[in-house]
């Protein structure tokens, strides 16, 4: 029974698949399950008839099912958390006050680093299930709060539990070059030196590294910074991505470009150049509406100039602790829609296919088509519009993870 | 054993206690309940030992406990939703071919209309049921899409309803004047006279309504027209409360307060005379930050007039399907706070002191106080602040309605 097929019947499907048009949608429509991986999505009528009476059935009475949802860029993984920082700020205390009572990033460094990487899990976890819950099926996972060798190590390691903990495919990205550590100050050329890139060695000879990523911005890492962590990462065989052009523009959309980059993430200030050369080079503009809403920014990032130039548009939560304590995918929907004015059509291929696509992973996920892993959701929708449309409603119906 | 007191132990209490400073805290704090109402809420250490020991103990475990929360303001039954006219709009149609698609509130109007009593009950309880896993104890709910006696009656009975399908309480209200349907086009004095005024008193006579309400605006209802509707509530004994100076200032805020009103609504326009006004009738401000941010609205209420004015301020969900799709308190608490700049402590007592004040219902709920219901929220936290800084999020431990 259990190497039994499973067919999943009567479905209104959004594949997502590109060659097709819009949501890719087949009525009346039929996924079946064979092992771990898609075997044939399309018409119900179209399966032969001894392939559906070989499968085990699950009638899904007319139901949505789209490709599992992608969370392609969170911080998912940290310690504590930073609600009495934003308590403080409400209450009128400025950014100083709020150093001094030990708010900031550096609250973050200090409780990831006190934290053993069980406690990591254990704090992750609920917000890994409150993303579950809404049908997501890959996130993504970044380092940055240890900002030692062996603090970076940790979070990876924690990151990488997650998917032994949860039926989730979990991708780990290294960020030594979040933020500059207090003993540090002034000094980045000497951390990338001492902490950022032998880490990032150490990492690699671990399997923690998918992917490395860098913090792009005059608060961060300067582009020459970070095209010498981007060298490092080539020179490993690592895909690379950035925190590009969120508070001020210093080109590092192309800087992420130059690099064949999978992603560069915010993008509020990027310039039309940037844009372009995103197109050309195939990197996917990660907006994280999340963040936007939370830090009150008012520049939106250039929608219109990536849809010109034809740049490819994910959204993620970006959930982290000082500027995005946000763990619903769903919700980020909407505010990609209402704050963005992303379609909603762009909303869904940016939370499935380009999602996919921004981790180097769109030959197994983010559509349904034949040969892929068999991650997707059912939905209690009449339409997918429903998905983006609603705020702080969860009408999943079922979650199916690589077929189950 | 079913009429044996119970006792909550080890409690960080929220008390929200106006004798009290802030949150109404108390530490190592203990709630009594005897049948449906609390009999004693403070320190643990204070309860007289033959009370503790005759009661069923509960160990909180440290956990915070909340007045059980309350939305004051939702449009909850109502059929269909407006997903493909949201839609429709990112995609860049006008409002004419919005109108021409079926869309606006006629579309509302039209699907409440044709849907049963039964029709109402079971497409709202969905969206009851997110606000109740959010620890939700009383929710408003107003009539306002039939637009004819009988189905403003039929919506009522359907919120009426909700009461007995779920452990909730509900509090009706009455929308006649909400908007006026085409076959009265024009003729707002007409609309009054042969469905507004005769709904109202039917309503009342069959015991449906517990306040009543309208929409005071430009594109709805005159202040003059509005006038008669109250004249026509207070001749019943009924209190009053306001939609008003959402999208610009008729003085409605005014308004609402010379007729004593519990509370006046939205108040994006309202203005210093107005907040001075609400203060001295005792009208509470209730703002509905999820319409602010779903239309796209840039003019934020006066809050620092409320607050030097001495206005209640409560904050509400304005569940609707046309300009607040939104079934999340919790997430109606960061808007506040990010959106409005509300603090912490106006978030939380927003959702339970003020809304029941809201609601003409304080010596009821909406405090931890004894002689009031035991309605309450248990949560995974560590501090209020939680509540109001999480984005799609939901850290409820258990909640407590009339004591179970
Ligand atoms: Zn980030
Ligand atoms: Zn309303």
């Amino acid at each position: 029974m259990a190497n039994r097929d499973r067919i999943f019947t009567h479905a209104r499907l959004a594949t997502l698949d590109p060659r097709l048009q819009g949501f890719g949608l087949i009525e009346d429509g039929a996924i079946l399950v064979r092992g771990e991986r898609i075997a044939y999505v399309g018409p119900l009528a179209d399966i032969p008839a001894v392939d559906r009476h070989a499968a085990e059935a699950f009638d899904c009475e007319g139901r949505w099912i789209t490709p599992g949802l992608i969370d392609c860029h969170t911080h998912l993984v940290h310690a504590g958390n930073r609600a009495h920082e934003f308590e403080l700020r409400l209450a009128g205390a400025s950014y100083e006050e709020i150093a001094r009572a030990g708010g900031g990033i550096v609250s973050s460094v200090t409780q990831v680093r006190a934290a053993t990487e069980d406690d990591l899990l254990r704090q992750t976890l609920p917000r890994l299930d409150a993303l579950i819950a809404e049908g997501v099926t890959t996130i993504e996972v970044k380092s940055g709060y240890g900002l030692t060798v062996e603090d970076e190590l940790k979070m990876l390691r924690a990151a990488r539990q997650l998917a032994e903990a949860r039926a989730v495919s979990v991708t780990t990205t290294y960020l030594g070059a979040h933020a500059t550590p207090a003993d540090y100050k002034g000094r980045n050329g000497d951390f990338l030196r001492d902490i950022v890139l032998p880490g990032l060695h150490k990492a690699r000879e671990e399997g923690l590294v998918d992917a490395v990523d860098g913090f792009c911005e005059g608060i961060a890492f300067s582009p020459t910074e970070i095209r010498q962590v981007f060298e490092a990462a080539r020179a490993l065989g690592l895909p690379v991505k950035l925190h590009a052009d969120q508070l001020s523009n210093l080109s590092g959309a192309a800087l992420a470009a130059e690099f064949g980059a999978l992603s560069a993430d915010h993008l509020e200030y990027t310039d039309a150049a940037g844009a372009e050369a995103m197109a050309k080079a195939g990197t996917v503009a990660v907006l994280l509406p999340g963040a936007f809403y939370f830090i009150r920014e008012t520049k939106k990032p250039p929608v219109d100039l990536f849809r010109e130039a034809g740049t490819k548009i994910a959204l993620a939560t970006d959930n982290n602790p000082g500027t995005s304590p946000l763990t619903s995918l769903l919700l980020t929907l909407n505010m990609g829609a209402t704050l963005f004015g992303l379609t909603v059509e762009e909303c869904l291929a940016g939370v499935t296919r380009e999602a996919a696509r921004a981790l180097g992973r769109l030959s197994d996920i983010g559509t349904l088509e034949p040969g892929k892993y068999a991650d997707f959701a059912i939905w209690d929708i009449e339409r997918p519009a429903e998905l983006v449309y609603r705020l702080g409603f969860n009408p999943l119906y079922r979650r199916v993870y690589r077929g189950n």
